[in-house]
């Protein structure tokens, strides 16, 4: 673990370079070893008719690229479907004996290299497409039983077609599954009123160890205080401590809802109105802060009915359970917003403008992108103290326009959350958005913030957690590690994690 | 640890009748090594003017025995008094060293024998009363950094003396310290709209490892994905992996509120009503079910200003940023409890009145006990989901009536978490009452359900947690256990973890 570690504390791009020092060596041994977990996987047991397993190009380049992201390509060697735990059972002990790592994908939305297979070998990917289905829905008791292929947009679908009036509230990429969120700790614009994965809407979990043994991790009642909270350990490791493949969310009832724009002559304005907002207390689902960039972005995009004024925005949705209290909401926020600076209130008038209204700002990705065409783009995301995000934000805007490069700003508010989409087309841009990326998460550190508020790690942020939490606390994290996956085949290099020893030791 | 593991096995009340086996056979090696401690914490390192450590009989009792539980006596050998974490650092250095196990202590109001020392040698109990200062308030975060000692009590009334009109909104026993609550995983009342401590309330720690680092577990950011969820590891561990000195807090906007209760023919009618009614999505702070024998507890308890109609009832706390959201919460859910069977909803026409209504459910505990003058109450907690309350509420009642014993039950009802107040005299009934609350535990977990919900596992529970969670389960908490406390050295034999293997071995 040490040299893998030492390696990466010399490159600025520890991960892919580091992995050239380590070749993957045995290539043939692989295609043996591949025969075998096809009879692992086939209805007989004799490798006949298993359409389990994959190694077509194509399908090799779906599970180790994306477009929305900066990380280059890395495939992994085969990519597994599991249909059942027990397949995935067998796919570990078997990924075990053979001392071979596994990465997970599932949606495909994570940002900062999540699902990459980033070290040598490069392992299977298991890809959880078929393991999508809703398994139980217990209406009474507000949950629901789920495979971690199941996507989120999906399973509120399922509700409303059946008439059930609740709804899974994290909201983060369209295309994210139960089990990107899961694995992620995902939380999305809705966090300000329900809070994030990390908070209590994952009630359980069905994890299958890098032992092969299957542990549940809670009962299905909503609270327990039965041991340690495993629900949570998983939570947010990435894969790296075991491989999800059942869980229980809990759903919340769905409200009606209704949003409001408005313009600030600045983002410190535009933050204090947005906590000034919050703490009264009323029905404020979402707050989204927007910069003037984003603005232009969104009026040149053209998928907007309705040219906004180019000024840093906050985007509300409210809720209420009545319609009074909805537009008590609403006259509650107009008034406070308009106390800090706030002009321009503007209330959806239906439902349809609603919509339309969240639907722009939902854009941010795409309207982002189309600010400089055939720019790709590099998302990041850090969190402070919802106080020092001015600063945050105004330093950061500052050295982006320094730097001559683009970018649009997008901020969770009532987080204190923060997402930047910077441009680049040349390799040139590329390292200054590297070095931008690296001086806004400095500076988040510095002002009690996080190099990550949702992204989470991966292998895009690995280099700034000792940095943020200190050696002894990203020593806990490898303890665990090593605990629970001392050979440490799962998502090898996420996370806090180095290199598995094993293959450090082995190739 | 399989030694201690068989042990407690073979006994229906396994920690204090193995303890017999494990003699405490050092009384003059621990007086030399206390003579060490006094200098390690004495101003000048001379052992002297040292008024951090306790050996006097008064105290020994107050930190190892409870009139509000059922555990026998047991008594550390010395209580130490840190004030700040390099104190606790040097304390469990020294502890280390000594192979001396530590025990934690600070409100006193778990009620599964948490902070009793259920080894042998007893060790030491840390008291955190001297650790009790707010640190910082950062109003327009919404946070809070505090020692672990302060009282949440003290914590609201801080801020309210301030004019700060924010609170930290977990509410378990009153006198119950952030650090306790922190440890036990603890919710209340309130959990039903702020969710428990293992939600986003606790927004990092800084924690004494058994290895004497410390670690803080997380930036000040309200929210973070930069690597696993240390914070979550340790809330709800109990003092088994780490000693918590410090803590940030999240805060909620006071609101204004009032209080409603109304009567039903039965559990289950009153359990549909409160599920129906959160499901409106109105302003619903705390839903809080009582039975026919609490109501006739509260009306013979004399506090109460009114008699209550003797029936299931159901005690609503609502919540309104604006009085007019108050109103209409209230009408929403009149409407709703009428419509499934509830009579008689009485609505506080007064602040005051709304504050007497919440205190009368508030003295559950010693109403209950004054239904038996002179006896005492064996507490006990479950939770189920909630569809399967009702259920649980029926079999427990009648198993109590059939046993000819006298128990209230009120519950958290919005969570399915339900607790008894069984009340004993005699030895015999003292057997009845344990017999009692394992039924009702095997009841739950077959609903599948809990073993606790909010009380934790301490040493009541410890005998529940392999039937609820399966052999595997308990085993990843032993290996976490394990890996972060290998000589387990803080508070043995609690949650899953058996006796200490060097206090096997050694003793």
């Amino acid at each position: 673990m040490f040299i893998g570690f030492f390696i990466a504390q010399q490159n600025p791009n520890p991960i892919w370079q580091a992995s050239r020092y380590i070749p993957f060596s045995h290539p043939k041994d692989f295609e043996s070893r591949i025969q075998i977990l096809k009879k692992l996987l086939s209805p007989e047991g004799d490798g006949q008719n298993c359409d389990k397993i994959s190694m077509d190009p194509d399908d090799l380049r779906n599970h180790g690229f994306s477009e929305n992201d900066h990380f280059p390509e890395m495939l992994p060697n085969a990519v597994v479907y599991p249909t059942s735990t027990w397949d995935v059972q067998l796919i570990v002990l078997w990924a075990q004996a053979s001392e071979i790592p596994i990465t997970v994908y599932s949606g495909g939305t994570s940002l900062e290299g999540q699902y990459r297979p980033a070290c040598h070998p490069r392992g299977i990917c298991i890809d959880m497409c078929n393991m999508d289905k809703i398994i139980e829905i217990h209406e009474d008791d507000s949950d629901l039983v789920c495979q971690p292929g199941a996507r989120w947009m999906d399973i509120n679908e399922t509700l409303k077609e059946k008439g059930i009036p609740l709804f899974f509230p994290l909201d983060p990429a369209p295309g994210a599954t139960i089990g990107g969120m899961f694995s992620t700790g995902c939380s999305g614009t809705n966090a300000v009123r329900y809070g994030t994965a990390k908070g209590e809407w994952f009630i359980n979990a069905t994890v299958v160890l890098a032992s092969g043994h299957v542990i549940k991790t809670r009962s299905r009642a909503r609270k327990s205080a039965a041991g340690f909270d495993l629900t949570k350990l998983f939570i947010g490791a990435e894969g790296t401590l075991g491989i999800v493949t059942e869980v229980t969310i809990r759903l919340a009832p769905v409200l009606p809802t209704t949003v409001a724009v408005v313009q600030f002559p600045n983002v410190q304005k535009a933050t204090e109105a947005a906590t000034a907002a919050l703490n009264t207390g009323v029905g404020i689902q979402c707050v989204e802060l927007v910069d003037d960039v984003f603005i232009g972005a969104i009026n040149k995009y053209g998928m907007s009915k309705q040219k906004y004024p180019v000024a840093d925005s906050l985007f509300f949705k409210f809720q209420g359970a009545t319609a009074a209290s909805l537009a008590d909401t609403a006259t509650v926020v107009k008034r406070v917003v308009e106390e800090h600076g706030g002009t321009g209130f503007q209330l959806a008038r239906t439902q349809e403008e609603a919509e339309e209204l969240w639907s722009d700002r939902k854009n941010a990705h795409y309207a982002g992108l189309a600010l400089a065409p055939g720019a790709q783009g590099w998302p990041t995301d850090v969190c402070v103290p919802v106080s020092n995000l001015p600063q945050l934000v105004y330093e950061t805007k500052k050295d982006i326009a320094d730097a001559g490069m683009l970018s649009t700003i997008i901020g969770h508010v009532g987080d204190g959350n923060f997402h930047a989409l910077i441009l680049f087309k040349t390799e040139e841009e590329k390292v200054k958005a590297r070095e931008l990326v690296s001086r806004m998460v400095r500076r988040a550190i510095a002002l009690d913030g996080t190099c990550t508020g949702e992204h989470g790690v991966g292998l895009g942020k690995k280099e700034y957690l000792i940095e943020e939490l200190g050696h002894n606390t990203v020593a806990v994290m490898n303890m665990i590690k090593e605990t629970l996956d001392p050979k440490c085949i799962l998502n090898p290099g996420k996370v806090s994690t180095c290199f598995s020893s094993v293959i450090l030791r082995k190739y």
